[in-house]
């Protein structure tokens, strides 16, 4: 399997390198009749592109997506849907010297191993730059999944050693903050701790957090491609992430069955649902649920979606690009001392926010339409 | 995609439900020549079966896998292997109450949900002998990458409270603990915690940590078939896990570029190995590594494996089958109490620990077929 | 891709060899709630079965099903289907000398030259007995088609030089025939011919031609998984098919356009049904079409099914076993005469039109299930 | 399977319409190191492009394939390359009408079935141009066989009702012939019968043979993904195709087992191979063969290749788009006559020829990078 094809029914397919001509994807297998412009995709793009605050790098690209097929008098055909952004502000020679060396936290070496040889103007095919596919690709399965009451929203939930309390998330707030971190004064404390690092020539990590709502129960299949499953590697592949868990996540290694269980609670409203001072959180800080007293199954159990809310997060690690002074080999083996320069984002975590919630999306809608066909009884009545 | 079937090159589809007649699994796209008898197999089941002691279900089964095709005067032929356990312990009837409720932390809910009925029976395709099939074809795969040069080595890293302390951890150590925890000081400690929370009707949550070790640099294709990306799939796919991370995992969230990049030493055994004290620690309790002076990475950078040892973390539940009482809900939606009778084991951690081995072996050597074509001078040279 | 599963949606995995233990099938996807018996599918395999009489090979095999997971209470589940049949007339001794040279017509050589050795037992995995597994699965695919008002049905069309005559051809003859040649007085000169064959110590091709009603339009996937793109596949790969064509298929090479062009006559069916003689066919010999004035296209426009009846033919070598005396060479390269005992049949056509039938249907059940996500407003009528 | 995707390891994903902004194709898996540039794509490219004589449509486009990613510095570098063509000589108005109605022959119908709606400019997905991102990827497999010695050669062979003689085939007309009819006889009177059939507002089918040669044995999975179904999917998948078949094809049907068998020679040059007077026949006009004294088997065995010539036909059918008067039905159901005006080739096989040449190096070049891994010695030598 060639790597960049993501999903079995509505499946998207990724190209381009950070310094090449154009970057893009094709969407395959997008049901006929979806309402799709430019317009609608650029929202989610001028979400992730560069140069947005001094949070990000100040690499200046426009980042326009323009539709080359798959779309007909504002509507999907059914056909593949290509989408292209042309590199614009490549500042390519900033990257010549790295040619000869291995950065790291990079993918420059084992692209080397693997490859051969590289394209190393910018990190090639390892740039950050290789989201956009994603996000178009994901943008068109966020409006789908809208028009089937399925929202997916992802927030900046930690930078550094600054967490967000979850009592005080507020959805809402997601937008205001310029690192999406939307208990808002956490996210004043992560700004302050971002431009201390940049002025130490270093980098952090950080964490996202996605929640879904109104997914139907039943999607999801058994065993290897459970929700979950397919959830983790969606959200894994995007560079930098090295963990990703649903609900309660690692804290369950620690817990008891009687605590970690999430007893049914049927669903009538009145009785189950919690009040709720805010989209994701109760009263007291628990995660909404509609079935269950709780959620720590984050809305999956045995791989398959219950109608909970659907809890996930993921770790991204610092950028590995900083100006700090850092040891490493030439490409000859050689050890050497270097300092990363060119422009960088001192934090992933934040224009990553965008790029988790289209992963999310397109797992979501391909194992949705893969679910239409669990039954015999509702394809039998969907011919009648 | 209909959810059994794992792997692209190498792949295997599993069936089987714990109550029903046999439960099994086919092999296809296993290289020809390879060594193969149901002994060498058998090994690997017999570390997950059942009723080995106190801390797993006390179900016997003698889980004797039969190899039907596939195989021939002891070498695969290239052709699928068909492998098959047969059922036998089967108390049924202790089922037949949980056909009228949704047992919390289960998947019972859910399949009715998708499927519109459930095969109840000990929890039918969800239940843990699913994981039978993984554990036979990874047991092939296992053993073809020990052809190869790679070990891949699980352990019980936590459960409940008891965390092994990792500069303790001695991989000879492993089967000595009938928990498979590598740190014998904690292995006992944790043993005590699983008497007292059976004591108490519940059980407890743990970790499982794999390693990796003699894996060629180059393993992994960039994008959606990340290494980690289709490592995370894997090991989410397992029941009960809700957690997955690669390397320094979700400690990147809180760390600094600086801290984080593991600086490239070169390939001069001298300078770079650390003394070992143990297998994969060295005598600082520094997880050893190659070609980079740390391993935070876990091994892999840019989804491609470096030749580090590749690091892997599982966070595991605490077994939903408790018979201390929980309050859920009639299939008819209606509120009541139950508690669990049965056979259930008080901790999964520990009978995962071969799953885990198997799912990362399934990964790594399908993945490692899949290299072979990563460069065409390699594919030249291959037909010449 | 290992190759023996088949399907993207309902797929299936078949595996086992002639004379091992068992061969068998692994259907994953099939909707829940399906009836299914054991009892049902062996109808399907009966037609399959060998030694039916004496245009068959007088191997004895009950070839009975066995249903080892799936299905519960008599209804599919929507996990894995495993099904397996055990050999039991195995006459692995004759087969011993086939050892040392490769048989004409056979896999022999292919399997050497791409595995290094082959299971030379009865043809090992290139063997007609790996079409069980095709059967079983297909069975299925074919209850779950009747459900949907779609009939596959496939008979023998040519026998040698004998060919039936397609106005005569009427559908309840295929049963009645030993050779299921729907035009019975071309069936007893096939049969006589197959006579003379087996006197010559020869075997004889054949051709099967199948007939799809009830498919409604939209089923086919535009480019690569056009419908009759992935028939061809599906048929082509049943062994000793050389070659596949839909509706007027190579007669086109010599036609002319407003000869070949289909006139669409509107869904009227008293302006555009012809009166029907037989099953397939008006009073004319022509074929019957629904919005078609004639059915050229074979039901397909573009890779999409139109909703005429879908029209193809398969072409069948003849059995390449014979005991007439033929040259070879050694597996070391000599050259040498040999005449092939054992029990072979002396046409491959009949006994393959039921694996015909079976691998059409694994098709259109598979691209049928696709076809539910085709239009944007379906699905969210679906999920409302 | 969203349908625009080809291979497993070697894919490509086509995209575009006739009428939109672009037509391209992303060929993802392509080892690293190939040399490549888009002007040795470009040969291709012309063989295929409109309005380079008088037998295929006046409708001009430059075809320029522009490569956007996945080439540096001369070379493949492993990740996808996204090529491009954009469309120039659109005619949109031309197709203004063909909105209302359906067109006998076309994708018209169906797709408004199966997809609600169609983008009508000339045919929009379901167009012969679609075949340009056929050809950009089959190009660099193409190329990449060549480096493997493998050659891939295709001709028109019949077109109406004159065949070229087998005997006077000579590979090295096929370019000296318009229409790539390598009967430089045979081809004259097909041009006449193609001027006819053009001022008789009408069109004719015909067939293209291609040839295989230089592949190793060994190619081709058993059972689904045998090398001749793979192939036939491939070749099926072009639009107009209505029957495929690998060596003696359909004339199986009515042979003997003493006929059709090849009989093994060995591999000693002089004994085997008979004196060649062309590229692909011998002096009888026979195929020449490598190991078998006849080539009925088309160089696949059981699936497989057995290193002789691989021999395929597919049969093409008339253009349906002819400018003779034809009876059909509005969208509305209402008959009528149409005259189909435009830009149309009077014959599809000659332009498809170089698009057979690309189907078949798709297969080809995809299953001879999965049999690396066949052998698990070979494997073992891969990687020590």
């Amino acid at each position: 399997m060639a790597g960049s094809t993501f999903g079995n029914i509505f499946r998207c397919t990724t190209w381009g390198e950070s310094h090449g001509k154009a970057i893009g994807v094709v969407v395959d297998g997008c049901p006929a009749g979806l309402s799709l412009e430019e317009e609608k995709i650029q929202i989610y793009m001028d979400r992730r592109k560069p140069g947005q605050n001094r949070f990000s790098t100040q690499r200046k690209e426009s980042d326009s997506i323009e539709i080359l097929s798959g779309v007909f008098e504002g509507k999907t055909t059914g056909t593949p849907i290509s989408m292209i952004v042309r590199n614009e502000d490549q500042h390519s020679k900033d990257y010549k010297d790295i040619a000869s060396y291995y950065r790291p936290g990079h993918a420059d070496y084992t692209f080397d191993e693997k490859f051969g040889f590289r394209d190393y103007r910018g990190g090639g095919r390892s740039s950050g730059r290789e989201t956009i596919g994603r996000v178009a690709a994901g943008a068109i399965a966020l409006e789908a999944l809208k028009e089937l009451g399925v929202q997916v929203t992802a927030y900046t939930s930690q930078i550094g050693n600054v967490k967000v309390d979850r009592v005080k998330v507020d959805r809402h707030n997601i937008m205001k903050s310029p690192i999406y971190m939307p208990d808002l004064e956490a996210s004043q404390r992560a700004m302050e701790a971002i431009d201390f690092a940049r002025k130490e020539c270093d980098s952090l990590g950080g964490m996202v957090d996605c929640v879904v709502t109104g997914l139907p129960a039943g999607v999801g299949e058994p065993v290897f491609d459970k929700l979950d499953a397919r959830l983790a590697q969606a959200v894994m592949s995007i560079g930098a992430v090295k963990g990703v868990s649903i609900g309660a996540g690692f804290t369950v290694c620690s817990s008891k069955g009687s605590d970690n269980n999430d007893e049914f609670t049927g669903d009538d409203p009145h009785e189950n649902k919690r009040g709720m001072v805010n989209y994701f959180f109760d009263e007291d800080g628990n995660l909404i649920s509609n079935i269950k007293s709780t959620n720590n199954a984050g809305g999956i159990l045995g791989g398959i979606s219950d109608s909970d809310p659907i809890l996930l997060s993921a770790a991204f690690k610092p950028t590995p690009s900083i100006s700090k002074q850092q040891r490493t080999i030439s490409i000859s083996g050689k050890g050497m001392d270097i300092s990363i320069q060119g422009r960088h984002d001192p934090v992933i975590a934040p224009r990553a926010v965008v790029v988790v919630e289209s992963m999310v999306a397109l797992t979501l809608f391909d194992l949705l339409l893969t679910s239409m066909t669990s039954r015999m009884d509702a394809v039998v009545d969907f011919f009648r």
